[in-house]
C-alpha cells in the first residue's frame, strides 16, 4: 500500500503483492477519497458542513482472531466491519479506510497456484468494503512475527449531528437493531468444529454457515445509523461490540443515567442463549436510546427495531444497570467475555 | 484510548493506563478536533475550504525499533515523527493523531516507583505531539507477544493544494532541507554503543547525544512544508524515509520524469559519510523540486534549504537517476537500507 519503503528492503513477493492490492483497489473512489495510495497521504474532501469521524481498531492473532480457526476471508471482513460498525454508532457514511497489515512470511508467499493467505485476507476485507462503498485509500505493510491488523475507517456526518454515547436522558426508552448472542453462539460452535492439533481453520458444513456468519461475517449496520441520525431519532447510540451488559454501561457513564433492560424483550438470535445476548461481544449491532416520544419503526432497512428498557435517573444505592426478570429486579453486571483464553 | 473494550477483559494495570492517558490527553484541543477520546469514533472539523491529509505508519519491535537499542521514548517519539513527516511532505497542517499499540504486559506493567515502559513511550510521543500542537485523539491497545505502534496522522491542508509527489516538470531544481546521513551515522553508533547480550539500551553519553539525535528524535519539517504549500514554490514534494536514491525515484516515477543529483551539492550532517547520505533512510528531511524561475530562500524557519540537483525529460537509455560526479556521471541506484538485520 504505502510507497514509502525501500524497494531494496521489500522481498519481491511483498512488491508483487503491493502492486496487486494497489491495482484492485485502483478503482475505487466517489465517497470523498480525492488521492488514494500512492503518495505520502491520501486525501480526503469532505462535503460542506460535514465534520469527519476516526476510529481505529487493532486485530492480533491469538487475540481478536485465530489463524487455526477462522479463515483469512473472515478475517478481512471482521477486520473491516469492527471499523465500519464503529461509524454506524455515529450515525456516520464511510468515506475511506486504511490498512495498517503486519505478516509473517508465510502469510505473504504463495506455494503452487493456490492463492496467498493474504490475498484470501483481502478478498474478505474488499468484498465488504465494495458492499459499503468505502474506498481502501492507504495503509502500510511490513513483516512481523506475529500477525496484526489495525484498521482505520473516516467517516463523515453533518456538523453537529453525529450519534454520541452521551446524549441519553432520564425517560429515553432503550432499542436495538437485530438480535443478540449470534457470534458468541457462533464462536462456541467454531470451536467444537476445531481441532486442537490441526493448524488450519476447520471446514464448516453448509447447514452451519448460516449459524456461524453471525460470528465470521457481521454486518455493520451503517443504513440504520445514517437512518437515525438523518432523523434526529436516537439520543445516543454505540455498536455492542463487548456485549449489551458492559456496552450499556458505557452510555449510561458517558451520559450520567441509568437503565433498566426487561429480559423477556431481549431478541435472541436462533441458537443463541440469554447470557450471550447479554454479555457475548462482537454482534455489532446497534444499542440506542430515543425519546418516548419519538415514532420508531418496526424494522430499519430490513432489520428489526427492539425497544428492550428504558433510561432512568441515578439513585443512590441501586446499580447503574438492571435486569428485570420474572424473579424481580437483578444488578446486570458487566460481565467480559475473553474470546481465546 | 479506545472504550470499546470489555472492562473484565482488562487488567487493573491496563484500566489505570487508558484513565492515565485518558488524563494525560484530554486538554489537548483547537487545532480541529471537536471530540476526542471516549466515543465510537473522534470527531474532526474541517476548515471551510480544506480538505484532508491522512497517513498511517506501522512500527514493529525488531523491525523498525530494538527494545535492546532503543529508549522508550525515542520509540515513541519515532513513531510519531514518521507520521508527522508524512503530512510535512504534504505541507499539510496537524489535526490529530491516533494511536493502536499492541504490547507485551511485561511493558505495561510497573515494578516499584519506576514508571512502565508504555508510560516513557508516551512521554515521548506525546512531548513531540505538544511541540507540534497535535491531540491524540483515540487509537486502540491490546496486548500482544511483539510491540505494535499504528501511528495514524489526519492533517489539513488548503483544497488542490497539497503537495504531490507527481508535478516535478523537466527543468524543475531539486532542494533538500537540513542534511542528510544523520539518522544512518547515529544508528550506526547506536548499534556500537549496544550490548549483544544487554537487553536493555545502552547509556548514550553526553557527547555523543548531539550525534544520536538526528536517528532517535528527528524533526518532522512541519513548519517548512507548510511555508512551501502557502506560497505555491514547490512543483513536488516527500519525506526522506527510505533514503535520497530510493525516495527520489518515487517523484521521478509519479511525475515521469528523469533527476540529476549533483555529488557535491549534497549537504552531509556531520559525521555522515556520503554513502549515508545517498542511501541511508529516515532522515525525514523534505525533498521536493521547484521551478528554477522560483525564489527560494537560504533556510525556512531556521533549517537550510540546498540545492542538490536538477529534473529532466526520460531519455531513452539513461537511468532515470544520475550521480554527477568528479568521474563523471554515473547510474543512482535505489540501495535500499535494512535496519535490523
Amino acid at each position: 500500500m504505502k510507497q514509502s519503503h525501500s524497494r531494496a528492503r521489500r522481498r519481491p513477493g511483498e512488491l508483487a503483492l503491493l502492486a496487486e492490492i494497489r491495482y484492485r483497489v485502483a478503482s475505487a473512489t466517489g465517497s470523498g477519497l480525492r488521492l488514494g495510495i500512492g503518495d505520502d497521504c491520501a486525501l480526503l474532501t469532505p462535503r460542506r458542513g460535514e465534520e469527519l469521524a476516526v476510529t481505529t481498531d487493532l486485530s492480533i492473532a491469538g487475540r481478536h482472531f485465530r489463524l487455526d480457526w477462522h479463515q483469512p476471508e473472515a478475517i478481512g471482513h471482521r477486520a473491516l466491519a469492527r471499523g465500519l460498525s464503529d461509524l454506524a454508532a455515529m450515525g456516520a457514511r464511510p468515506v475511506a479506510a486504511f490498512l495498517s497489515l503486519g505478516l509473517p512470511s508465510s502469510l505473504t508467499s504463495t506455494s503452487g497456484r493456490k492463492p496467498a493467505w493474504v490475498q484470501r485476507f483481502f478478498d474478505g476485507l474488499l468484498a465488504l468494503a465494495q458492499a459499503f462503498n468505502t474506498p481502501l485509500a492507504g495503509g502500510d505493510l511490513a513483516e512481523s512475527p506475529v500477525a496484526v491488523a489495525d484498521i482505520v475507517l473516516i467517516g463523515a456526518v453533518p456538523r453537529g449531528r453525529a450519534l454520541l454515547r452521551s446524549g441519553a436522558r432520564p425517560g429515553d426508552l432503550l432499542y436495538v437493531t437485530g438480535a443478540l448472542g449470534g457470534a458468541a453462539a457462533g464462536l462456541a460452535r467454531l470451536a467444537e468444529l476445531a481441532s486442537p492439533t490441526r493448524p488450519s481453520p476447520p471446514h464448516i458444513p453448509k447447514k452451519l454457515e448460516s449459524l456461524l456468519a453471525a460470528h465470521l461475517y457481521p454486518q455493520p449496520r451503517i443504513a440504520q445509523g445514517l437512518w437515525l441520525q438523518r432523523r434526529s431519532l436516537a439520543t445516543a447510540a454505540l455498536d455492542l461490540s463487548d456485549g449489551l451488559s458492559t456496552d450499556l454501561t458505557h452510555i449510561c457513564e458517558e451520559s450520567g443515567v441509568a437503565a433498566e433492560v426487561d429480559v423477556k424483550l431481549v431478541p435472541l438470535r436462533a441458537a443463541a442463549t440469554l447470557d450471550q445476548a447479554l454479555h457475548g461481544g462482537e454482534d455489532y449491532e446497534l444499542l440506542f436510546t430515543a425519546s418516548p416520544a419519538a415514532r420508531l419503526p418496526r424494522a430499519i432497512a430490513g432489520v428489526p427495531i427492539t425497544r428492550i428498557g428504558h433510561i432512568l435517573k441515578v439513585r443512590k444505592g441501586y446499580p447503574v444497570t438492571t435486569l428485570l426478570t420474572q424473579e424481580g429486579p437483578q444488578p446486570l453486571e458487566p460481565h467480559g467475555w475473553e474470546h481465546f483464553s
